[in-house]
């Protein structure tokens, strides 16, 4: 596995942060060659790489979990990669690693920012899928931060995003009744027909607030918001005495970082003394190995499936970023990398 | 102290829904004599009423914790009342009560809407203010809700308000760095000096964002926020991993139904694992002696102080609801009924 240096090395870099929507002059691409790691540092190939909602908050020049990328820098990415050199303890060429591997063919990253991963339990692209950061945040944001119990109304937006399906999926196990909300026939009906939900709201076919009347009589226990904007507030309007607002993302609010408008129903919450809150997976990172443990479980059994969207190639990194504001993608999305590098 | 009937009742009913803020047709004062009680009723004299920034959801024909007032009907409010006749079982003439007694002098009142106390623990304004509800929606929202820890930063807004004030008061008494916004120099001077409060922000002396900065350098862990709009906005952006924002209420925007603007800064909420929680007295009401036993502890040896705003008669109620949301009352608004009733 260990080729050598002669292919190419390229990158995709932050030119300059969008104050709108990402465009041709959000990134630029390069060809340098990758210096020698120093100590702590790895040279790695990637294999795969995982294209996320999140991406957009990492080039926001904004307070955030983590410092946002500055522009020139390696873009910020998920990713699978092979060892081609190592300068770090418990390292050697050969390993396969997931972490930061940033958006490149081949380049350095700390050995900090990644972790041995074996290919015998799971392939390369359920541990950025299903049996990975994706699956783990939709197994804590639901049973840790929305604590559903068994006969609630748990509804999920972006329900058949990567995150989505896998959070409708778990809901379902824990005996809820679901309803799933996403954009266009091809999603609602693989979110009724393949996962069984109990009802699904096609959120441009109508107006969600009587869908949701429809779907949830009982009202909403749960609410797993991956959107913001009109559906979080017509879910706000319908929810339970104690609901749980899980907010995981507001991808409807990531375009325009100027005009971000907040749930104008929010004081529901003292109305129906609910929670909204917000997590991220370095809360969890010392419980990965249970929901790693969980899902995989699910899996062998048939409970859960994991939808991939596959790219082929980096040059693909751009495209693939718009296809998640347009929601083009179905499921979650990855980047293989292209054979020649493998 | 039980009077004959001969003193003409009066009531203040609602006679339409606002559409944005209250004016002189939102009310109706009316002098009808109150009928007989029915089982399960009460004819009360009412000696105080308590005006609460809560009332304004009660005149909003939106889903909320209790139906809204109907147009005709007498104006909710909380009050302490004699019982004039009873018709309802362990309530005896010459009892005095707290509850929903309504804008009236003199009026009907079922029973199960009031509890009788005892003017021997406390005095009539006392049940309206700090050792009533107010004080418990202090107590439990900011101990409960905001679990604040010593040597956490606790910001309040309102602070200089009948809840905000008690607020500051036991976040002092839990050891806490105490800032409060208030408006205009008179209610900081009164946060600054009289309750000691670490830092005051005169929300309307400047940016609330700058001078969160230098109040609280070490960021914010709970904010108790009675206020919505702008400055719910500056303290998101500064809140700590793990902050708790406590929903009380959002008086910035009770204005225009219609324009209500939800905090655009919410992602923030994941950014730092955070929570905005609401909720109402009707989940602690089995812990009213808890509170009270707390509340009448710390007042007695000096800890907290209640600050009463006092108008008489029921003629002023409109000036009084007004008040609220200009601003002008200063500490917890009550409404003596005048002496002719007494």
């Amino acid at each position: 596995m260990n080729k050598p240096l002669n292919v190419a090395a390229r990158q995709f870099r932050l030119r300059e942060y969008p104050l709108n929507a990402v465009n041709s002059d959000t990134w630029q691409m390069t060809s340098d060659e990758p210096t020698d790691p120093l100590a702590g540092q790895l040279l790695v190939r990637n294999r795969w790489l995982s294209v996320d909602p999140g991406m957009r908050g990492w080039i926001t020049p904004k307070r955030s979990y983590m410092p946002p990328v500055r522009p020139g820098e390696v873009m910020r990415a998920f990713g699978v990669a092979e060892v081609v050199h190592s300068n770090a303890e418990g390292f050697k060429p050969g390993d396969v690693v997931t972490g930061f591997t940033g958006v490149q063919t081949l380049g350095l990253v700390n050995a900090q920012m990644v972790r041995k991963v074996d290919l015998r339990y799971a392939s390369a692209q359920q541990y950025l899928s299903g049996l990975g950061m994706t699956g783990y945040t939709a197994y804590f944001g639901l049973l840790d931060v929305g604590k559903p119990q068994s006969g609630q109304t748990v509804v999920v937006s972006a329900a058949a995003g990567a995150v989505g399906s896998v959070v409708c999926q778990i809901a379902k196990i824990k005996g809820c009744r679901v309803v799933g909300i996403a954009g266009g026939k091809e999603k609602t009906h693989y979110l009724k027909e393949t996962l069984g939900l109990d009802a699904v709201i096609d959120y441009k076919a109508g107006a969600v607030g009587d869908a949701l009347q429809a779907a949830a009589p009982q009202g909403i226990d749960v609410y797993f918001d991956n959107v913001g904007g009109d559906i979080l507030d017509a879910v706000l309007m319908q929810i339970n005495h104690h609901a749980r607002i899980v907010v995981c993302g507001g991808i409807s609010q990531y375009i325009d970082s100027e005009q971000v408008r907040g749930p104008a129903n929010y004081l529901q919450l003292i109305a129906q003394s609910a929670t909204m809150q917000g997590f991220t997976m370095r809360d969890y990172m010392n419980r990965v190995p249970e929901a790693f443990m969980a899902l995989a479980g699910w899996q062998a059994k048939g409970e859960v499936r994991f939808r991939e969207h596959v790219l082929q190639g980096i040059e693909s990194f751009p495209q693939a970023f718009d296809m998640l504001f347009s929601g083009a993608n179905q499921g979650k999305l990855l980047i293989q990398l292209e054979s020649e590098n493998a």
